[in-house]
């Protein structure tokens, strides 16, 4: 097991620490932040990825943004904050996390408080509540996922929704280690996830570590795998659900789901609440990211391109799979079934 | 354009002559064989791919293997022909073409002849037919095929189904072409078509060849098209149909008819009637291949795999589409409309 969390606050240093995840699996290399731009540019170029794992970057990245301020007092403070607040927002759209985060550490610093110190103080504090109350969420997650796993399972999983995707433990991923962890006997088809792979690299990556059995397959394969009859469930993450519970998670998640249910497989998203956007009616309404062409064209991203020269591609990093075909979604509030948009707004009140 | 066919064969040398695909777009090379063991290799191996193109190879091979006998009698030839139809017909078990054709040669060659040198012309005469009239059916099905494009559509195509998949022009992607050439506007997301990527690597080739515009999505982002109402049409070819129209074709082809069906986009199959195996009730009985894992684990075939080291993978290179997915099927008889199973057994024996 990797022996650090995906990314920690160094406290004799002050710095963010991350695992750099566009290595992985050939190269483990930590990287260290002392200024919140880098750790915004680490989010827009990947280094580390997955919505709650984002969302503790900009948590952390506050914390960070906080220290650098040479602010005096509260006010100047309150202003270098929505700057670093802005910066770390718009690195990516998609995943609700990491506004999540960064307005939750805003609130917390400015009720009622003068002294800037203590609210340096406060900001890291509670940043690193964010993280730590991710790795339990997701405990309790796995918890209640994993009584939806039978002994003998195939499972279809998509990207990566691990430790790696987190502070530490997972989504989707933390359900099957606990399944795994419980005794059950569980084989993981692994979607490579095109374009960056984040499950050929990554979820491999931790099923060797954990010791559970996959095989990789192309995200082409995963109907062949349905249709026959060889998959019992299929399990992601999200990286922001709407309210009525349409998810938006990592683009192949809605073909994959559409195969699922023509299949009568279930489909579980594995959602924590700081994940859901209630604000959102339905999921049209989610923004979706595209990203650069370079990283469907040059696969292993080492300058040489597949594709012709000349080639051009276009590159939506997520999709929106609608909630009807999504079996449950699990949150750490319990197994919400439809209707999504009564249950799930009552499970994010409780 | 290509100065040369797929496959030829060479009358001055008397070998089969064909490009060699696993090198596209980086390197055009034409590679030539004397030898029909070569032949059956080189279709394992995907030298050359495409169902019309094996079965023109897979003809071509019989040439070869004719020209190659010592026999002195039409028994001897006989029996050097059954074991090149042996070795030949397996070297890939789904698309129905390659057996298609091996038996349109063996059954001109010994319908009441003897004279041995005399078959040896029939069956290369017989070959070089089979190459001549794919030709021509893929310009018939072109002409059937464009009437269904409209002007401004853009289309999702999967896999290579061009002038590399055939002897010339192309199923799918010929009607494409043929569309383009009539002055119909038209964009192509091509589909890079994991793991062996034909359309990141042959489609768009054969795209900038024809002046024809595209981009290159990942096969996971052809759902996020779809639903955002960005795609009017869907192609592609298939490698075996059975008598009810389910049709076998590269892997993740059912995936992404299911997402056109689920947005009300019309999903074409465009398959000459060699294609057709009216002795196959429904796709169940289609037998798929299943591929080296290597194709999966070492994307650009460097020996550089992108997965850990010990990681394993499964490679099923083609899935079978239902025909409830298939708005209709482009013959060089027709377009063939539901009810499938009547209307393409009347259009096979037209």
């Amino acid at each position: 097991m990797c022996a650090m969390r995906t990314i920690e606050w160094d406290n004799d240093k002050s710095v963010v620490c991350m695992i750099d995840q566009r290595l992985l699996p050939g190269e483990f290399v930590v990287v260290t932040y002392d200024d919140y731009h880098q750790v915004a540019e680490a989010i827009r170029d990947m280094v580390i990825r997955g919505a709650p794992a984002i969302g503790a970057a900009g948590a952390l990245g506050m914390a960070l943004a906080a220290k650098q301020s040479s602010a005096t007092s509260a006010e100047e403070l309150e202003s270098d904050l929505n700057e670093a607040a802005r910066v770390l927002k718009q690195a990516r759209p998609t995943a609700v996390n990491l506004s999540w985060a960064v307005d939750r550490v805003i609130d917390i610093a400015f009720t009622d408080k003068t002294e800037v110190d203590s609210i340096r103080d406060d900001i890291l504090e509670e940043a690193q509540r964010i993280c730590d109350e991710d790795v339990e969420i997701n405990k309790k997650m796995a918890n209640y996922g994993a009584a939806l796993i039978d002994d003998g399972d195939t499972i279809i999983h998509h990207c990566n929704t691990g430790s790696l995707a987190t502070v530490d433990w997972g989504t989707a991923l933390g359900v099957i280690r606990q399944a795994h962890e419980s005794g059950k006997h569980i084989h993981v088809l692994v979607d490579e996830t095109r374009p960056r792979l984040q499950g050929a690299r990554l979820t491999a990556w931790e099923l060797e570590q954990y010791g559970i059995p996959y095989d990789i397959i192309s995200d082409n394969a995963a109907g062949y795998f349905l249709r026959t009859g060889q998959v019992q469930k299929v399990l992601f993450g999200a990286d922001r659900a709407a309210r009525n519970g349409d998810i938006a998670n990592k683009v192949g998640t809605y073909m994959l789901a559409l195969a699922a249910k023509d299949n009568d497989v279930p489909a579980y998203a594995v959602v924590p609440t700081s994940t859901v956007d209630l604000s959102l009616a339905s999921g049209s309404m989610i923004p979706i990211e595209e990203r650069d062409e370079d990283e469907v064209l040059d696969i292993q991203r080492k300058g040489k391109p597949i594709a012709p020269e000349k080639a051009s591609a276009r590159n939506p990093a997520f999709d929106v799979t609608p909630n009807r075909l999504i079996t449950a979604i699990v949150t750490e509030k319990g197994v919400i079934y439809p209707p999504f948009e009564t249950n799930l707004t009552s499970a994010c009140s409780r």
